[in-house]
């Protein structure tokens, strides 16, 4: 595939119809455009597990318009997957070769585990590269995906006959918000899960992660009553089905973070979730944003090797704002060398505090980007404000708020946008990065002497050879307008 | 000279040394630093106009650390230059052979002349490529430019022997400020600007323009001050002239705006400035950031031709940003197509009206660069905070007005931060972008039929050929859509 071409990936699922279309830009995937359409196909499926005429026509309705997006981009770049309905309905080959010639692309029925697989793989990109095994759950409208894997490759593929549409159906079909319809649902979510309880259990993971608008949703209500902080837990969906089962019927059921749309399959969902935290005994779950069409579109890029993908992500970003590499390397290798001298003095030692500063010294002249005016912010604005796969909110911040503070005034008060625990940390690491960014702005080969670091509290020392700093009158000068500002900061840095 | 490659100025003024080192970046300048220090040469000349031995030291240590910053930079990527002071010291070619000793690289002493060309040269990259021939006035320590051009090509150049540090030592050597002697400071520059007077008025101006520290200071001081909005005008000239007699001296010399290190040469720089406004009848005077520096890094890049430099910058930015040129091309035209229909109707008959659409749309889908959530949002944020030569900060506020606007809710918002004035004619522009875009959503090739637009005070109405919206179910849902946001933002858009 070339640089700049377009490719698409269309998920015909049970409940929407969701097409996202990207480009190449430098191997990395740039998302133009996503359109999704609650179609509920699977609400379609009549006893006879035949689609209606009436779902066949919405269907088709909205792949006319998804259609018209995707005039021009060529066969081979243009996936289209049909899932769980898809797999049951007795006259679903009729409606996809309807669909096929509405579209002008071929449509795939993939199967659960292949469907399992394309989900880990869009998951598995939005996700940290830590060693362990992880758990993904993607409630979907008419089936469940739950995998086992680690880094990238899947090693439990499987897809349970369950989803929130097709459980809606079953357990809420007058819109009654009973305790005992709900217990039911929940029973019937554990039943299904039990076929691959033993297994799960026995292979075990150390993190659990979902996937799917279901899932978001529920994390969104959580969070948006908080009723946790982020993600989902066990005392939230605790408190989420009591709010449910309060409101007694789905025409009454308005939960604050819960769209009106998403109402009448929210019930379902949950019991879903609830039973699977209750079979596998789970006490907290995070969420991605990565789902089965990022999962195509990676697929279709034959990208699904091995990878840091938060390393990927920086390199990314240097790419794509031509970041001047070789200056950039210089100064994180000279800001890990001080870290190390003062890590332990400083309680700096974790690893995710040396991934912080290296990302922010590799990122520190990103806003030359934009303009050589205040290049820390623009810098900052970048950082905040892009897709990092891999990164959460938090990481993504501390990274922003180092390439904020690493030049000019040392921001106090972007500090404490921070939780308070990671202000000292952070504010330590800031005046790291500061230090090796001033070491190197004669931007040069030659390399820099041993340069020692000393901490005490908020007092650093740093020491050159004899001679040094006289021969290098520019650093003596940055070092010493360096002093004031570690000094308006409440800090102290001592040459010697 | 290839990409990514470093180059570097050096101005040795008689009142401040400068450096900028930039690279380069597909073909544009990107700065990466900007260094300046006041080392006061001129004011190191004694009677015999010989450079004293302290101020000789005080330059040295200056270049020193401009010299480590430039290390490893090839010698014919680095331009170095010296003015007036340097014209004048009988002792220069010593000072001159220390100082290269010191950089490493060969230094020029250039003719008032050719310092009025690179200073021309300099402030044309940042000016819109306007027909008409312009006055450029660059006061420095020792000398005072004065160049008339149009567009890249300045016809006169001259230098004339009077600047800030001279004047200073002429008119207020004891720091005493009457109203004597600020006259007669006054009359001395006019006298200076006789000698070319009537030649220039001759060839006559529509525009002047200003340059340099000291006319951003006196700017800066007048705008602060609220004596006018922009720029320099004659009667903001004649407040600050009250304001300095009245501090007497220049211990007690303070002013809202002003840097404590520009008190010295404030008083004598706005009696330069003050004569050339009455000598040369001037009634007001815009500012530009373009300098000396600029112009020999463009010296240094061999760029001078004919070219319009706001229509360089924005293409700049789509490259820098790898804005897909082919979906901006065809918005452009849509929008300009439409906005034909109605210019007359709505009153956006103006050139600027049309520039300024077709900025917008050229960079609608910039901010795709940061993500494509918010992306209106992003484009806005570069636009508005990158380096664009040739726009005024007005003209690139509409730009990226229009951008934040082009799609979601139009951001009435965002328009309260425009003049009153410019409100309506914006909000007419944004609308039309916004359809544009929207016919384009489909980014394809195929034709968009002719398509005809009425406006009616705010009522829009879009009229398509029979039976094209039905083909087109995607750019009718858009419109259907489109409608809404419409209606929210007190407009109406009709479709038949």
């Amino acid at each position: 595939m070339e640089h700049g071409e377009h490719l698409a990936a269309i998920d015909l699922g049970s409940n929407s119809f969701h097409m996202v279309v990207a480009r190449q830009v430098h191997g990395e995937i740039q998302i133009l455009d996503g359109l999704s359409e609650k179609v509920q196909l699977g609400a379609g499926l009549d006893k006879d597990n035949r689609l209606d005429a009436d779902t066949q026509e919405r269907g088709l309705e909205c792949l006319g318009r998804f259609a018209q997006r995707i005039t021009g981009i060529p066969r081979g770049s243009v996936r289209v997957v049909g899932t769980n309905t898809l797999r049951q309905a007795r006259n679903a080959r009729e409606f996809i070769a309807r669909a096929e010639d509405v579209l002008g692309h071929d449509i795939e029925i993939v199967a659960g585990r292949e469907e399992a697989r394309l989900i880990y793989l869009g998951v598995a990109h939005t996700l940290a590269d830590d060693a362990g095994q992880r758990l993904v759950v993607d409630i979907g409208g008419g089936s469940t995906e739950l995998i086992i894997g680690e880094r990238f490759e899947p090693s439990e593929t499987e897809s349970l006959h369950m989803g929130c549409v097709s459980f809606a159906k079953r357990f809420f079909p007058e819109g009654a918000l009973t305790e005992k319809a709900f217990d039911r649902a929940v029973t019937a979510a554990r039943q299904e899960v039990l076929s691959i309880h033993a297994n799960y259990r026995r292979i075990g993971w150390v993190q659990s992660v979902g996937a799917s608008g279901t899932i978001k949703a529920i994390s969104q209500v959580c969070v948006e009553n908080g009723w946790c902080e982020s993600g989902i837990t066990l005392d939230a969906l605790k408190k989420a089905r009591k709010k449910v089962l309060k409101a007694e019927s789905l025409e009454r059921l308005s939960l604050k973070g819960l769209r009106e749309d998403r109402v009448p399959i929210f019930p379902s969902g949950l019991a879903i979730l609830y039973g699977i935290f209750e079979q596998l005994g789970l006490e907290q779950m995070e969420v991605s944003s990565g789902a089965l069409r990022e999962g195509l579109l990676y697929d279709l890029l034959g990208r699904f090797g091995h990878e840091d993908v938060r390393d990927r992500s920086i390199q990314a970003l240097m790419n794509r704002h031509h970041v001047e590499r070789s200056q950039a390397e210089r100064v994180c290798d000279t800001a890990m060398a001080l870290l190390k001298q003062v890590a332990s003095e400083w309680g700096l030692a974790g690893e995710d505090m040396a991934d912080s500063l290296r990302w922010a010294a590799l990122l520190h002249e990103l806003g030359l980007a934009v303009s050589h005016s205040q290049f820390h912010k623009h810098g900052a604005y970048l950082i905040t404000n892009s897709d990092l796969p891999g990164f959460s909110r938090q990481e993504q911040q501390a990274v922003a708020v180092l390439v904020r503070g690493h030049r000019r005034k040392v921001p106090l008060s972007a500090l404490e946008d921070v939780p308070e625990d990671e202000r000292e940390p952070l504010l330590r690491l800031c005046l790291v990065l500061r230090i090796a960014a001033r070491l190197h702005h004669a931007r040069c080969d030659e390399a820099i002497p041993d340069i020692g670091l000393t901490a005490v509290e908020r007092k650093l020392t740093l020491s050159f050879p004899a001679g040094w700093l006289e021969e290098h009158p520019l650093t003596l000068a940055d070092l010493e307008q360096e002093q004031e500002y570690f000094q308006q900061a409440g800090c102290e840095l001592n040459l010697s």
